[in-house]
């Protein structure tokens, strides 16, 4: 069960809430200033807290991920960020190259970005790398880059955090901090980016499943940020002819069961750049909220993913197209979670 | 290399090309009246052959599935059912109930197919079950209530055949021979859907990779018959929240490499009705020809797959939403192959 | 349930028992001569039936594979070829190569695999190919060859039937006849195997579960033909370092849940010869009954299959391995199920 | 390419090579004392660098993972823990509880383990859980009551640890680092446990591939740590009759491309205790090092991982067994690699 407490209380009373519980048998986790998981429902414990001063509602939920669960929070969360509501029903779209490369790059990819009518700015500044002789990332350095690309255009940015000690460092520059497939379910980094106040975008590991993904969400919830969004990015198959499985059943299955916004990410999803505008267009079909993808003025000399990056133009018909069929779904019968 | 022959060659013009073939160390295989395949390439035996007054065209091909491949044939192939043009532009709508039940009940349904603008009737007579002890379906009396629908509503009707020896059963009924995800290798019966003069849907494997897929294809192409349509209907992965994963990348990356129309069926992709609606949307969004899915007037007392089969008011919204997307994606720049 | 009926009932008199299931409001299944199968449990419909002087004994059962599972048949079935019991405690050596090439070569692989202590001879007459364009096997005349090798060396022989109609000929010269992985939900070629009087070796499909499996060994059981040999062959998962991966966990899973024997392919589960004798042995170890392994003398030029085939010399020293490992573990504490 | 230096040196004569490299148009990377990876192979390079004074031999390499290849390092790693060799032909065992949970559990456990014939307890003192709201481990204290049960036996002792900055803490206790299955591509994390002056094992990955697992291992190598041990521990496949899908395959797979020993864990490979042992035994056959496995006094009371987890009596006839298989492979023809 959650427990909802009433607004600004002092740390005695919420203890005193979290000594009912413990007394009633049960342990208490203090997810943000107002809420409390109980993991299992108790109906006896359930109606005493419901009678203490301190509590506002007692919510009695079955999923195990109380706090990414409907249950527990039925309507969709929006996130803001810097003037775009993600999950506000028009598509957001995210873009940018994998890798940060130069002031000037990044700067020109930005404003592609926005003349196109995109709304985040990616770029990785910290890479994961399958090998330790790859390219690893500009770091910090990137992160001023990104910086200054959002300073020129007024867009916000995202890049990824892979390891607890530098989530200050990159909470201080980005708008989203990303978590990357590989550290999908990295506790001790997903229990700091729960601690950050900035939104977290988590993508789905090449082998999670939507269970597991929403546990991992409940991570970054229970620590108290509330600002998940969730990256459905290809899982692994044993299909070769693509780079990963782009999972879309993954959009309506975890509308149904989360409030949490989702997008996808066709260019690691599908891993060739001419398919990537199809599986974008599919993707927002599906219901996803938006779409992050790779672009690059030359994609061919992109210092990473080059097969899966995009070009300016073909970025424009992929968001022509985007909100194309958003426009066109937007007087159809509801879905039922949407 | 595939040779294409002129028109009416009789059988000892034709044996002449063949003799040839073998005398250049090569060995031909007749693909209908006009075809001939050689499954390696030579140059020195193309320019040969070329001179051959029976030859009209040699074409060098480097795929492993010649007449599936783009390099014999780059232009779409198109298939006309009853008057519908699949791979026309419109998408196509097939749906039915999983098994046949009565004549009344298909009729019903057929009637509600066509009431939403559907173009072909589904439903299972010769159903594969896991278990010898299931309902195997009504068979040719199925195969009969089918051909009442068709009477009554002049929609064409697609059915599956299980064995060699009931192709020539199956094929005096239906419009469209179907080949089911289990027999998607089952090469005794994919040459005899090959003599077949009648369309052949052939459905992707649960593990079938998308080059066996265009190989099986290759199968039935080889036999003479040029009508092959290809169902993409999910993919077998580690993921446990639905039934199979609906393999959407399946859809540009084949187009890329055949000519040959592709449906999607995230009736059995999916495997739950409320999340039907949003698939079928991502397949037409992705490029597909068309869609195929389940329907009943009553799903909770379908004879099998209840859990993924849509009410007739489910299948309107969803034709409702297959067009607004077809259409609203009408006046975008051309994907690669589409 | 599965009902066991008295020996040699006449037909009236089975009659009699199938038509009070009927009047029990089940369906009952007859199995072989002495058997039905009623696939719900029904204890009051137990009672009665119980009662009747046709019937021996009845049993109540959970699995959805009633004959297949240990819950009716507790104890190993024991499989005789030519005086070589398979299940009978000494592990059972099957050996060929992937397609039968000549006499002259069938008859030297045969002499080979009887010197080094094994078995039974493979060798594929009707090959499933991916392409319609390559060798697909000597078809009858393959059988006769087997057949000489057979009568040289003694050994029984096992060899791959791929349509229903082609099963009274194939049985007319193997011992055993095997149902190949992609026919594995082939159900129209299952009940036709069913109904034969031989032994039916049936290998898992590459994206087959273990219950499916079971299920459709239970295909065949149902039409009467006890002797169904399991084969675990390698399964299709997203490692590409290996042609296939071998699936160890399903030997005693498989065990634990059914009485019949089961056998391991390293030659198609990991698809290289180096690493096709550890397999073996671990494939041993882990309890199964038997391997079935591609030798041929040149390996190199082996018609199909030659990277994961074995040179005699490879092959007696895999004999020595899985021989060695047995009498090891004779002593050991007998596992759950073996 | 591998540059080998001669021993001793000064970093200023290292600094020497590196610049060599450098003009030579490379990066160096130093991974140890007198090792540098020069990621691509260049023959020119190389043979100005073999002139160097400084440098003992330069080793041309093609595999992507230089130092974990056998191109560099034919001959097995050995892994001195406590006296007992890891690699060195005996098998290793290793065993203990999923979760520390008291003093007196993990010495009773400690204890069985040495009396049986084990070598190493592990045992979980951070531990990566699906829910937040899980049990997490003790921490440090869980790493105290390991280090007395190592004190009262004189085993060594292994655990995980999960985030870089625990790596210092756990290495104080521990004499292997274990680094989870989650955590196979934590890059910041292995970077670190390639710091330390303790072995590694290295779990594969849910949906690692072999490569991937290796150039994982490469992280940990090119920070100078030699010891690392490979863990296979079942994969992620479609089956869902066990927990996880042990990859034998892999162990011969492995042994054939790295020097690094490799043992497997049947207990998470295949998640239900009456199978741990046929799939050690396997595990054993298939060449493996050693296993690990999950045991407790009262499994049905274990705190986590109950299932899986073997009572004393089952784990004395583990090891019984994995030394029976051990033993009588000795004479056997030895394997391409082992």
């Amino acid at each position: 069960m959650v427990i909802v407490l009433r607004p600004q209380l002092s740390d005695e009373r919420i203890n005193r809430v979290l000594t009912a519980i413990q007394e009633g048998g049960h342990t208490g986790y203090q997810a943000g200033p107002s809420t409390i998981v109980v993991p299992k429902n108790d109906t006896s414990l359930e109606a005493s807290l419901a009678k203490l001063a301190e509590v506002e509602q007692v919510v009695p939920i079955k999923s195990p991920y109380p706090l990414a669960s409907r249950e527990f929070h039925p309507e969709n969360t929006l996130i803001n960020v810097r003037g775009h509501l993600i999950g506000g029903g028009k598509p957001t779209i995210m873009a940018g190259p994998c890798s940060v490369e130069s002031v000037e790059n990044i700067v020109e990819i930005a404003q592609a970005v926005k003349a196109a009518g995109g709304h985040l700015i990616r770029g990785g500044a910290f890479k994961p790398r399958s090998s330790p002789y790859s390219f690893q990332g500009h770091g910090e350095e990137g992160l001023k880059m990104l910086a200054i690309a959002r300073e020129k255009t007024g867009l916000g940015i995202i890049s990824e955090v892979m390891e607890p000690d530098k989530v200050g460092l990159v909470a201080e520059y980005v708008d989203i901090l990303q978590i990357g497939a590989r550290n999908m379910q990295n506790y001790p980094l997903l229990r700091e980016v729960g601690k950050a106040r900035k939104p977290v975008m988590l993508k789905r590991g090449l082998s999670g499943t939507i269970e597991e993904w929403l546990m991992a969400a409940e991570y970054i919830l229970a620590q108290g940020n509330p600002d998940v969004i969730l990256c459905e990015r290809g899982i692994r198959t044993y299909e070769k002819a693509t780079r990963n499985t782009l999972d879309l059943n993954a959009v309506p299955v975890v509308q149904s069961l989360s409030h949490l916004p989702i997008v996808v990410d066709p260019s690691h999803g599908i891993g060739k750049s001419e398919f990537v505008r199809p599986m974008a267009r599919a993707g927002i079909a599906a219901g996803a909220t938006g779409v992050i993808v790779e672009i690059h003025p030359n994609p061919a000399q992109a210092w990473s993913d080059a097969a899966q990056t995009l070009d300016f133009d073909e970025f424009r018909a992929l968001v022509d197209d985007v909100n194309r069929i958003s426009a066109a779904l937007a007087p159809s019968r509801p879905l039922v979670h949407a």
